[in-house]
């Protein structure tokens, strides 16, 4: 593999994955990964664009914030690229009105949306809101549909929590692309679109840009096909057997966000 | 299409699926299909073969004949193929110790089995049971295994109950082998193995033996891939666009399993 100077060189802008970056999501909100508060404050002194590309949604932008913020971190709203408010966008330009199947903690992204005698299906991280009951009437909504239409805040197999490895909202979208023989339409990573519009709101342009993640797929491969650069984290839900996968190879590994922020601030040129 | 009598020249042995086909099921057990209690008697007295091929994995075989029986019909748990029984041996043949997301209603069928120390799943309709904490359950149990090993009874989309569509343990499957990145091993319909061991407890070969059924890929498609004739009643889970199906043709459509026996009556030579 290339020396670090080389594979970083041009890198005027960082892209950050949160869940399993910043932070291990669990009881009591979560706890930050060691060394990642100031790896984050000391990328946001320097010369470097920074905005976070998140694919959570069991919580609003604001909720998420809030709680990072409480963990030490420091940003705003402002700077986050969250699927919930890309699908509202999409929703509203289509005229469709959504029957959610998604966590409590989201429903305030979606107040001003209409949902009345629906014609979609959003689906979103529910976690424990995965019950039968409630897949089941997400997949009569669908069926009851001429044209079914599932829109799927990202398609993230499993996630990590202190109590280990849980299933994301992709299985879920599985499950309901195969009972109605339909394909869910994704907003979020590794929807090339999700990550136009963050490259957009960074104000860089694809080759100058690096992501940083801990999914091999979503963040990793998703950036790479958008022109990008991207390196994975070996905290969150990264696995050895990343390293080898079959189809992606990340620009890099690195133990953990501190490290990849030492290497960008040697090798990168803001 | 050719002539009923050409269609079904020189069968003698029917495969009759169960649900959607004999009965509905639903609140209190379910209600029998009109004309099936009389159609499956007349075709037990007709000189024809026949045996039940059911993928149900809510209920035990003695739950679900003494279910039929109180529903009118006749049948014992010997006429049965299914799919917990067929799982149990293979469990045995290869030393796999499960860890078992299935129905209450099923337990019985493994009370032989070793469950300590599970080297493998096996997911089967579990209808209610098919809580996010159930499925992370065995998701994780998964993921900790060096070769993740897979089993489900059946692949169904979804069955019909009174209360409408409901979803059936193969989008639950499907859930599972994306975020494990795994496919699993179907025993039950369509499964080729399935389908040949009902046909050796039924006693004819592939091509006289007709399977009736609702679902045009489990039942009929299935059925016509180990080279047996298949048709699809418009009752249970049927819907139109079934006709038009991209990829399976039924070997002929009726009303239900009335007229399907009205016909095999006719036209069949025992």
């Amino acid at each position: 593999m290339a020396a670090w100077r080389e594979r970083l060189a041009g890198v005027r802008g960082v892209l950050l994955d949160i869940s399993g970056v910043l932070y291990d999501g669990g009881e009591g909100g979560g706890t930050p990964i060691a060394g990642s508060v100031e790896a984050v404050a000391r990328l946001k002194r320097s010369g470097l664009k920074v905005r976070f590309c998140t694919n959570e949604s069991q919580k609003s932008r604001r909720e998420l914030v809030q709680l990072l913020c409480r963990l030490g971190f420091h940003l705003s709203e402002g700077e986050v690229t969250a699927p919930a408010p890309a699908a509202c966008q999409l929703l509203r330009a289509r005229g469709l009105r959504p029957h959610l199947l998604i966590h409590d903690g989201l429903r305030s992204e979606f107040h001003q949306v209409d949902t009345s005698n629906p014609n979609c299906v959003v689906i979103a991280d529910a976690a424990d809101g995965f019950s039968f009951q409630n897949m089941n009437k997400a997949f009569q909504v669908l069926m009851e549909l001429e044209t079914p239409v599932l829109i799927s805040l990202g398609k993230g197999r499993y996630y990590k929590e202190a109590a280990g490895l849980m299933l994301d909202v992709g299985a879920y979208t599985k499950a309901l692309e195969y009972a109605c023989g339909i394909e869910a339409e994704v907003v979020g990573k590794p929807s090339p679109e999700f990550f136009k519009s963050a490259l957009q709101e960074l104000g860089v342009d694809a080759h100058q840009a690096i992501m940083i993640g801990d999914d091999i797929v979503g963040d990793v491969g998703g950036a790479q096909r958008c022109g990008m650069r991207a390196l994975q984290v070996r905290t969150g839900k990264f696995r050895p057997s990343d390293e080898h996968h079959p189809e992606v190879q990340a620009d890099g590994y690195v133990a953990n966000l501190a490290e990849a922020v030492d290497l960008l601030l040697q090798h990168a040129e803001p």
